[in-house]
């Protein structure tokens, strides 16, 4: 049965680099499946990197290896990690880029890497993709254990998450990516909202109010719209087109939910 | 022998889209490989993807799963599809999208897909790329028969398709696709001009009158042309460069082919 | 063991052309591994092929085939060819573009591909990614032997580098490629500058000086440096920055490095 790698980096689709990373992969091991998350993480956003593989990590089968490289600090004293968190491996730089999806996904056991007896021969001293993490997954893919690549550390690097405010009549929020559907994705999760306990709310944004909605297509298209998007996150949305573009939104903009009293 | 699944989405390249849905499908087929036609479609244009889907889809194995994910409509009445036509299998919502492929490819049997057996056990109301059409196709690659998928289904829902008007002296066709070099393609096809008749012909658009030419090499550097493009749809073209901004020309801009009479 | 199969082209993100081309790799055969280097080459660009080529290649196992499609001249006299270059082989047209690699990889054994038996049964005019060089290549990973493809050549079309001009007190060099950091990679290697000679040196770009450092973590953020990449050649960088946009450089950008002697 094939092992899986995702790749997860700032890399960028223009150059060499992404398939540099895969020839050092193959080289080690050649029957593994590479999957591409994305590429085109801005370059050196942690935050946006660490977003989008908290929100796919969990869709892969168990065992699957979790590459991120976004890497402002590759050369410096940040350390190399792999860690196992539930039922996946992640390896990447110890920059906060794994946490958020290592602890969501369980238990995080994580590793230091520093035994060249793991990477490439020659070690460039900028691009650790290749020459570090790239053959790091490839062994573990192959079924080296993880003890055997390095000793353990104590914690991740935490990565700040800010969590909604919850007040009786209120959560405020913010936005934590745009999507490239221009999808405002909030900081307000649905069981957060449940928790909260509302028979009716209303979500605004830069002083609009949109419904809260089950689908898209519940609004006509050109309407803004919020629903609980494929995560389970609060999303502000415009039907058919681009609500960042249409609130002129960007991570960190405010979003609230506020409940509905009735008037009886 | 490992089976094919393609994809074809507006999902783009930045977020965590394209990745959820290939770890859904490698969690039900891990043997399977994937192949992207294309994320790149502009959003909820589902015209586009029907194009570049019809333009790829013969050129892949028999038993490939052709699935297209563009869907404005997701969470409302619109169905889910599979079919089975010529060689291939399609799955995707049933909006027109997989329409001229599949009238294309053969005879279309299409069947429903309602039955949540083949989804993801959650569906979520915004994503059933990764929650439906993913594992379906997932499914079908693992030899699922298609009939065991759902009921069947009448047709598919028609997308309509401008076709050139042949007259006499003249065929007025139109641009249907731009690509990434700026050739224009239309919807005037070789097998259509054939039949036509011409000792010889040139093509004008935008008031101006280009060489029918062989290939790109015809003509030097810089100099527009049209020629029969590699799907037979004649296409005007700039060698070296962007004919859409020489020409200001977009889908939908009108192209003629006129006979030129000879002076015998 | 599956072979692999590289692909380079500038096809782009949004058409079926890179489909097209892996489906009719594919249907002749069906366990290769197929691996992305770009598709986002600039239109034409056989200079920036080449580089990202010649960047790439040696990181991938023995016997990788490399297929590259930069292919203006597609319809004309050019020759199609197909070598092997040290452990690889290399596919694509003859106007350049597998120059650089194949010469770095060893000594060069070129054949002419001109044998149809060895295409798609139909070869279109501008296409032949998908009708010539994808199928040569598919052939060459099932095992069929090089010479059966076709007779030998004398060589492959050279393709020229300019190399930097060394002096006694600085080398002159030049910006040959800028990646999608904005770092400028540079003609200048680490083992020309180390044959040179220099206790100490400085490096300069539009009139300013900017450090000769180990990585990127060696400067504070924002900063710009200069230091032997990847790849052994000479870049300039902006820590988390973009030094194009710094240095208003592109491709042809002089870049120095001058002696910077004691005060001793």
């Amino acid at each position: 049965m094939p092992s899986i790698i995702t790749l997860t980096t700032d890399f960028g689709a223009r150059d060499a680099y992404v398939g540099a990373m895969k020839g050092a992969i193959l080289s080690i091991n050649r029957d593994v499946t590479l999957v591409d998350i994305t590429h085109e993480v801005a370059p050196q956003d942690v935050v946006e990197a660490a977003w989008v593989l908290a929100s796919a990590f969990r869709y892969f089968p168990p065992d699957t290896v979790h590459v991120v490289v976004v890497d402002s600090g590759v050369g410096s004293e940040r350390l190399a990690v792999a860690a196992r968190a539930g039922d996946w491996y992640f390896v990447g730089p110890d920059n906060g880029v794994l946490t958020w999806a290592a602890s969501a996904a369980g238990d995080v056991h994580a590793v230091v890497l520093r035994d060249p007896r793991w990477f490439r021969p020659e070690i460039s001293a900028t691009f650790h993709g290749r020459d570090v993490f790239g053959p790091v997954a490839a062994h573990l893919a192959s079924g080296v254990p993880l003890d055997a690549l390095g000793p353990p550390v104590q914690a991740l690097t935490p990565l700040p998450f800010r969590a909604p405010a919850v007040g009786s009549d209120a959560i405020s929020g913010e936005v934590v990516h745009v999507d490239r559907f221009g999808n405002l994705i909030t900081n307000i999760t649905r069981s957060c909202v449940a928790a909260w306990g509302a028979d009716a709310a209303t979500v605004s944004i830069d002083d609009t109010h949109v419904p809260l909605s089950r689908t898209y297509a519940d609004v006509a298209s050109g309407e803004a719209l919020a629903l609980f998007g494929s995560t389970g996150h609060l999303e502000v949305a415009v039907r058919d087109g681009d609500a960042a573009a249409r609130f002129r939104a960007r991570r960190g903009t405010p979003v609230t939910v506020r409940r509905v009293r009735g008037s009886v």
